[in-house]
């Protein structure tokens, strides 16, 4: 088995292309749709597209309301009654900011808003379509093939692995902040969800540091290293990973 | 010893005010500049002012970027020559947001703005103060009586220990969200600061859960019984709690 349907935010390139690719590997995938702020910027993506009938485009801004809105209303309409088995929180970016850093709220803010605050609110808007997967199943069984949010999460988001600072380049105090209250709102969800009695998991997947645009050339592994594992991972998921936070090889990682 | 200088926001009321008063019970401290948004409605503040003239009133807006520059030189100019030994962020908010709530991004993000944002900006404008206090001693010594920055955590900043969702009333998503930002950015500073040898010590401390208007009547503990603990440990900072989340009796808490 495996998520029939699944919708990921920040597909046009690096880690979000790379899962796209490695989803269309997955026997029983029948609908990906592929979000992206600038759908025509994204060439690779489109065609990917056009090789697979299986994979949408769809135009979506994390970072705005009625885009995650519409972008709702167009997922609805692609996965139909069989609702959203898989979202991928996957959009991201890295706002360079450090401790000796002239002070910038609106640089700090940014980054949170959009890896922290957008995962949040995207997760929210498609829960009603996550519930209607889910509800294709008796019980209380958690797993990506019946209903999951996968945030791309990051070390970063672990308090015991930052011991480095701002890190190269003074850069990384914002993004951390913004991945530790990933995790924070992905807990809050997930007990929630288990006093409401909504089968749906959630959890945060770190893909190593990868040789993308925002991991650098000097990264440690490839796009496909990770989304391999992270792939593999996705379809091992059960109710001992809800809230958690993870490698790539679904290995815990401290909090 | 103590430290002379202390600087603390949203003194006007509750934990804020408590720590004002108690702070004034320690042999040694000579200027207090207590920072509240709206220093005219802060009568029992204005009281305490009037009765002590180590107390010095400023308004001051954590969430506004021009309002903290202005304040760094109002406490330069009360400090003189001392710096500033202590920086208190305590200033913050509760944004009721939860899993149920109506997707809403400008509430959450005013949460994270006021409790975690503003407070990494106020520590980055009042560390030249902080270092000109630090500087009067020679060596790596980390205390509050020399230099230190003391965020008013929360137990809500513990991944460990967010296992009952959004909380009372649907209402702590967010508040947890900016608690763990808070942490984030102590720790990364902290890197930081071993890196440059800046010899300011930061560190969170959980308060409890204290009947204030914040936390309800229902709460567990009084303000008096907080902060007589909180400053009771502020008075044994040392470099084992650089970086770390305390409780108000200075116990390790886990990430």
């Amino acid at each position: 088995m495996a998520p029939k349907t699944i919708f990921i935010t920040g597909a046009n390139r690096g880690i979000g292309l790379g899962l796209v690719k490695e989803l269309l590997k997955v026997s029983g995938v029948e609908t990906i749709v592929a979000g992206a702020r600038n759908i025509d910027g994204a060439k690779e993506l489109q065609s990917v597209a056009k090789s697979d009938s299986r994979v949408h485009l769809l135009a979506v801004d994390v970072a705005n309301d009625e885009s995650i809105a519409n972008s709702v209303n167009s997922v609805a309409g692609l996965v139909g009654e069989r609702g959203l088995n898989l979202l991928i929180n996957n959009a991201g970016v890295i706002e360079p900011y450090g401790t000796s850093s002239t002070p910038n709220r609106a640089t700090v803010l940014k980054c949170i808003d959009v890896n922290a605050v957008s995962a949040l609110l995207v997760s929210q808007h498609f829960l009603p379509l996550l519930q209607k997967a889910a509800a294709k199943e008796d019980g209380d069984t958690l797993s990506a093939d019946r209903a999951a949010i996968v945030n791309i999460g990051s070390d970063c988001a672990s308090q015991a692995l930052n011991l480095r600072g701002s890190g190269p380049g003074n850069s990384l105090l914002a993004y951390k902040m913004s991945k530790v209250a990933m995790v924070s709102f992905s807990r809050s969800m997930a007990a929630d969800f288990k006093n409401l009695n909504i089968p749906v998991l959630i959890t945060n997947i770190h893909p190593g540091w990868v040789q993308t645009d925002m991991g650098g050339s000097n990264a440690e592994i490839s796009v496909d290293e990770s989304v391999t594992k992270i792939v593999a991972s996705i379809g091992k998921l059960n109710a001992s990973h809800h809230a958690g936070l993870f490698n790539r090889e679904l290995e815990t990682m401290p909090f």
